[in-house]
């Protein structure tokens, strides 16, 4: 055999890494998105479709004094060019916005939906082409954009099939974080660089403080830890003042939450219930005890603002931050979006590489079982923040901007982990083919079916074996087959075979209740098409 | 400045060939899928979509024996392999039919909607990522499966908004072309490579009947033909009798219209009228004359087939091609699809490459203006046909298959110049900001609006400067733009703009009936939402 890849069989396989989508994986994914897109369209958001090809500097990926793009992409040449599949929603975005300046409104707010593409090792569950699903506000210095985008975020998720009190939208803000590592010491105003390695090192120990508790992410932040199987993480070097700083920044939640347990004599856990206790008072609007509810509001969110002012009182851009959150807070409020959904919360350490102010993360609160039986929280599902340098690559003026992405994957898993998905999309009607000459007649039923709006087939295949028509409908999982031999022909009737009915008659031949109702009945061809509508009816 | 792509400021462009699509453009295009995929599913047909990127050998890109992918495609080596982008959705199609040829029904129903890329010299109005939008079913032999595909077709274009009468779908046989090229003497059945120089001539020679009329054909079908720039096209060396074989095959239709033109004493131009005319009464059900409908489908059609079965009787292949016809034809006359939305036409040869039996043409037959400003027919908006071959690529085994592709951008033009499109989305209502401090009482309206579902935003920009937000509003089609100042606040009123009535009053000042109604009105806060839905429905 030739090496000539075009002389031999070639394999039927998608590239490592990709895969394909079939049927209801395709449909579910296109009512969540639809969903999404009706409340960001709501909100006043525009739909932008960016080409999926970038040339790698729009990008930004050019390897740092290397004339090629980074690996992380998919990339190829042509002629003097390197051109890209974009990797995010907010790159093309940012672009758009320095290209587009002069023609967009301003603010700019669009939505965008649709595949990326990671050059990424493949591992479980991780592909190099996924969605991503996003919302930003470009040209909006007011932090009034970033509430917005929470709320959206909040009603977004609800539309989708969250139930209020299943999630909660942490809000921080990355000034505050600055002002702590300030007032720590490990931020300098006038040499925003110094220091650096201690706070990366800071950064990632708050985000383990879930995994490690207190004490775990006490060590990090002195000399170091050793994990259970004895390797030893070097720690940020920070002497037990300043880890306590940083420590009561983010415990301010839990502080709050001892405050006001003890305020109203009840165990922090019952607080906690209680914040979503109001929750599910909010979900029926008559049962609502307003005042309950905004009082609730201001306790929470504020106490923990509170908490952090005092924290940071000595930093400028801390306290800067505190006003923000304060204004976020306030805006969320007057709207209604209480500490039953929107919570701020000074543990939320993201992806802060480009984020300059608030930062914000959509977590589902519910539990579902991970791969060793064992209950966890469902986790993150969306994030976003505020970055103003994006536009400035292009145009040198900085531009504000904000924005949130939802992890479609994920926020997908969640509705199919609530039975939010109707995985059992239902196949057609399968008209069978008894008499291969009498194809018309079959067409015609099919076509009468449809006129009426229902999903209806013929069977297309090999007639000769109809044992295989009849396993063709179990595989598409009609719910109903139509049989006409010559002899049901001449008499102007057709057999209607229930196929749910006599799976179930099949599964359970012992219950009465099946006996009495037959999965077959044989009708006048007149009446097929209400005979069909009335057993889709019952398994409505 | 330095040569590194990297150090310098990036160029904020799209690369070239490609573009971005905005708003209404996104939404329009989505909307009109929508529609189509609901009337495919209704067909029976699953959604699939596959990844973007293939390898360039299932894509069978491969360049003939060099190991280096055809340049139409955008490609990339990774390790060993080289992957490409899609350039359509069939040969996607083809290597699923074979990867999951265990798991998949047959036959298979699938549909495709999604952007493919062509490495291509862009030009204007031709892109190198558009949309495709196809349906097809793998597995059937039967041209049952192709009538349907039709019927589909028809269906999916009244769906979206072509009405009946505007569109007629265009049916040939590759098998009775090749049965007219074996009567006319350049097919040869025991060697189908032999003639094929010829072949291409013709093919390409009927490809221009409607530019160049009967005569020009003719002379391309013999000798040669001169242009009437002098350049001389070389013929295809048929002789006389050969070349009234060819056509008169591809004047069957006019034949046939000259026929029943005679037998009910019209001219041929009112023949095709009647054609027509049957289409608009069965626009409306009520003024069917069924028995007319039908006596005219049997008379065109059948006519036609007649005509084809008498030129091809001595060619084997073309007797079987005209059966073909003959069962497609009677199977759309079953389900009611008559000539006027079908029509069995001996002059469609479209891209003939892999196509083995029934081919298949969506034309639009309203006339618009072209660019000098010449009425002309819209055209083709949608192809298809069966290929048997693409499966056995990877499997070695025939696999039947047919389907249909859409052409997006063409229907998506053809709706537009219908009028059938809401270019004209509305914009927001836009809270404007008086008073940047009572930013929560302008949220706080627009999440009143918002839920009740109406498309609201506050104005998130500069608020300094309120001529800019009222161009704000402008520039995003809003419909009204709600005032508050802070005296207002204190009586507890908003204004209410109509910006529509407005920019009618503007328009035309001296149009009396404009003078009584205001423009601007003050209502109480809580009347907002009510003030707001009446004035939307006023311009509904």
């Amino acid at each position: 055999m030739s090496k000539t890849p075009g002389s031999r069989r070639p394999k039927a396989e998608t590239p490592k890494g990709f895969r394909d989508y079939f049927g209801p994986e395709v449909t579910a994914r296109k009512a969540m998105l639809d969903k999404i897109a009706a409340v960001y369209h709501r909100y006043g958001f525009d739909a932008l479709e960016t080409s999926a090809v970038e040339t790698v500097e729009a990008l930004g990926k050019f390897l740092p004094d290397v004339d090629r793009p980074n690996e992380g992409v998919f990339a190829w040449q042509e002629d003097t060019d390197w051109l890209a599949l974009r990797y995010d929603l907010t790159a093309p975005l940012a672009r758009v916005a320095a290209q587009y300046r002069q023609d967009l409104p301003t603010p700019y707010r669009r939505y965008a939906m649709g595949p990326v593409w990671r050059n990424e090792k493949p591992g479980p569950g991780r592909f190099r082409q996924f969605y991503q699903c996003d919302a930003d506000t470009v040209g909006a210095a007011s932090v009034a954009a970033d509430a917005e985008i929470c709320a959206m975020l909040a009603d977004a998720l609800e539309e989708v099939g969250i139930p209020r009190g299943d999630y909660v939208i942490r809000v921080n803000n990355r000034k505050v974080l600055n002002g702590v590592m300030e007032v720590a010491g490990i931020w300098d105003p006038a040499d925003p660089s110094k220091f650096e390695h201690e706070r990366g090192i800071v950064l990632r120990a708050i985000d383990k403080l879930d995994r490690l508790g207190v004490e775990g992410v006490r060590a990090l932040l002195g000399e170091g830890r050793k994990d259970e199987s004895g390797d030893f993480t070097k720690g940020a070097g920070l002497g037990a003042a300043q880890a306590d700083v940083v420590l009561a920044f983010v415990g301010a939640n839990d502080q709050v939450k001892l405050m006001l347990a003890s305020d109203v004599g009840k165990s922090p856990k019952e607080a906690d219930f209680l914040r979503r206790g109001a929750a599910e008072q909010a979900n029926s609007p008559s049962a609502l005890d307003l005042s309950q509810r905004e009082a609730f509001g201001s306790v929470w969110n504020i106490s923990v603002i509170n908490h952090l002012a005092d924290l940071v009182k000595q930093s400028a851009v801390g306290n800067e931050g505190v006003s923000e959150l304060l204004d976020i807070a306030n805006i969320l409020e007057s709207q209604g979006y209480g500490p039953d959904r929107i919570i701020i919360d000074p543990s939320v350490v993201r992806g802060l590489g480009y984020y300059t102010g608030p930062v914000f993360e959509a977590e589902l609160t519910f539990e579902i079982l991970d791969e060793k039986g064992r209950p966890r929280q469902f986790g993150s599902v969306a994030g976003g923040g505020r970055y103003d340098d994006l536009v400035k690559r292009f145009t040198g003026q900085a531009v504000p901007a904000t924005g949130v992405s939802i992890g479609v994957d994920r926020l997908l898993a969640a509705l199919a982990a609530k039975g939010r998905i109707d995985t059992d999309a239902q196949g057609p009607v399968v008209v069978t083919v008894m008499d291969r000459e009498r194809m018309s007649d079959y067409m015609g039923m099919v076509a009468e079916l449809r006129a009426a709006g229902i999903r209806a087939e013929a069977y297309l295949g090999n007639p000769k074996n109809f044992g295989n028509q009849l396993k063709y409908a179990d595989k598409r999982q009609s719910p109903i087959a139509i049989i006409q031999g010559g002899d049901e022909a001449a008499r102007g009737v057709v057999q209607v075979k229930d196929l749910i009915l006599g799976a179930k008659i099949a599964a359970e031949a012992s219950v009465e209740e099946w006996k009495s109702q037959p999965a077959q009945v044989e009708v006048p061809l007149s009446d097929l098409v209400q005979t069909v509508r009335d057993i889709l009816d019952r398994h409505r």
